[in-house]
């Protein structure tokens, strides 16, 4: 294993601690696009230990946003990682029983190659000439991670959002590799409404005169508006409207009256503004364009079952855990329903659960009792039936 | 009635035929804000004839993008009317029974005092420096059209989206004047997810380094990019994921594959894009901020009853016919049934159908046998008890 120092996409510094690998050394990977990807870094954290003969390893896929700190301290930002609520000592993805890796997607910006990156032919940040990839890109490069790792199966593939398609990927890609898989939250395809959303995203960033036609990075810029009117835009996709009106509604922020002007008079508008502004600091905004495209893409069915889910997963003897939230308007319950239509079609072992909450998609990174009894429930019983104590 | 030619807001000339008036002559319209608007003008047109004892008019008010060119052809796009299945001869808003009346709202860029418009003070558009106005402001200049018009009283007044918010607005502000009150697919107040929407758009626009802090006009620049972007996100809310699947899907744009890059390879992104592009040549930027500052700033419980939506309408003898369509996300069907809950919490004389249909909140412009049945149903029957033949 390699510790890579001075990668040039991270966000603040460009020496933060984390594990780090390179890949595709010797062999490079072959991305969907065509394009070979050789000797390149990938971040990642591990978390609890592997075990002897090395059955406990859980790998956790992060989405669009998310990092490779999914537990303990995020070392950027001295806050808890993004997933705490899961993973831990006697937490559902159990520190104590499990090994779990998380690692920054491909085209990330926390440490993996990514379009921050430098592209070592020109010196130059890569920009909008790094390729453009895919989920099954993403998976390819964890399946490397693993083999680096010494690890041949995961006990379990786990994610919510983009991480579920990642671990629906993993189910239909390699099959042999996985005992279990529980994707959160998530969809089999992107929706023409998914796909619309990142689309006005991606305009805004690539309307920003900052963002240079992708060359931000050289020129010593930063599309922040753009940047922050995507985020701003995705954002509502995540809460449900019954969790803005609860936690915002038309409360004013710090005024007893509304100022007649275009300031931020609602609350709704000031949280909506904080999170643009300070989303321009931890994210990459090429990275923004090439992960959101990767969903874009995500097909199961086209890629693995000619057009049908159920092909996608035929004679799997994965055990699925697939879990909903009832005011997920982002990723639909019914998303989630055919997935498990998917997966009933190919007669595997699944179980779905669609949580009862108003919290909207967010709900998969929230405290929420069912949804934490389900997952940890699903564990202990296909840890049993793993073997593991 | 005067008519005000070289008026400075029209998006294409400054020279289109339409029926303008200018209002506040004498004693000016004081706004919600405070300013006082003296000699302003008002764009409008007219369909049918008023009868003799003025008993027949019908307001039209229109939504957020629309203009006073809601039946016959629009002189500046040569294309039918935005509501033209709606109104003309023999349809529910009969032009043989009825003098229809639509005016460009207060705030607009079709003809109608705006931000647009030649501030006197200066001789420049007024830009930012225009107040901001409210829906109420909105139906003030519309009360001063009518009496201009000399019309006492509406037989209705009837809008979708924005427009109903106009037509409640009516109804609670002067419900001497109205006879009958129509809200299509509107909200008695904006949500946190509607504030959310629209400041996106906001954001989006002020972004644009060619906003010039909205003084595009005087340096002969568009905020293009900002705009389409704006007009993008909210186009996305006019649609039920549904429709989005059904006329888009996950189809290709005149391609046999994803080109692993950041063109339209969907549909629904082309078609996105051309929203977008298409509405910066026929609207004005600074109006888009000002006329959906309006609608955040809508709450008619608050403004009429004290924060009780059922005292706004404390006694009023209005027939109303409360539509929603049963897709549509912008405004819910429940905004829907807490304008029904409102009124039947004052014993007002109520009808309420809550339209199904897959089309989202579009619905209201489109061809929807049901919506045409209720609407053309009420009207007929509120004409009888009019004593119009």
């Amino acid at each position: 294993m390699t510790t890579e120092k001075n990668i040039s996409n991270l966000p603040q510094s460009d020496d933060f601690p984390t594990e780090r690998v390179i890949l595709g050394k010797g062999a490079p990977m072959r991305l969907d696009c065509g394009v070979d990807l050789a000797d390149f870094p990938m971040a990642y954290q591990t978390y609890g230990t592997l075990n002897a003969d090395k059955s406990n390893a859980i790998l956790v896929t992060h989405a669009l946003t998310g990092d490779q700190f999914a537990a303990g301290i995020n070392p950027l930002t001295g806050k808890p990682g993004w997933w705490t609520t899961m993973i831990g000592p006697g937490k559902p993805i159990d520190t104590e029983k499990y090994f779990i890796i998380c690692s920054n997607v491909l085209g990330g910006c926390m440490g993996t190659i990514g379009p921050a990156s430098i592209n070592p032919e020109t010196g130059k940040p890569w920009g909008l000439d790094f390729p453009v990839i895919t989920i099954s890109d993403m998976v390819r490069a964890q399946v490397l991670l693993l083999d680096e790792l010494g690890i041949e199966t995961l006990f379990s593939v786990i994610g919510g959002s983009m991480g579920g398609m990642q671990a629906l990927e993993w189910a239909a890609a390699y099959p042999d590799r996985v005992f279990s898989c529980v994707p959160i939250a998530t969809s089999a395809y992107h929706s023409a409404q998914n796909i619309a959303f990142y689309e006005v995203g991606r305009q805004a960033i690539m309307a920003d005169p900052d963002w240079c036609s992708g060359r931000y990075l050289e020129e010593g810029k930063k599309p922040r508006a753009g940047v922050a009117v995507a985020r701003m835009a995705a954002h509502i996709t995540y809460m449900s409207e019954t969790a803005l009106t609860q936690k915002f509604g038309r409360r004013l922020q710090d005024r007893e009256a509304v100022t007649f002007g275009f300031e931020a008079d609602f609350q709704i508008e000031s949280y909506l503004r904080h999170q643009g502004s300070s989303f321009v600091e931890r994210f990459d905004a090429n990275s923004y364009l090439y992960v959101t495209r990767a969903m874009d893409y995500f097909d199961l069915a086209a890629t693995h079952g000619n057009g049908v889910l159920a092909a996608a997963f035929r004679d799997t003897e994965i055990r699925f855990c697939v879990i909903s939230f009832s005011s997920d308007w982002h990723y639909l319950p019914e998303d989630s329903r055919v997935i498990v239509r998917g997966l009933t079609g190919a007669a595997a072992n699944v179980s779905y659960v669609d949580v009862v909450t108003d919290k909207g998609h967010d709900a998969f990174l929230l405290k929420e009792p069912e949804f934490t009894n389900v997952l940890g429930g699903f564990l202990d019983g296909a840890a049993r039936r793993r073997g593991l104590a």
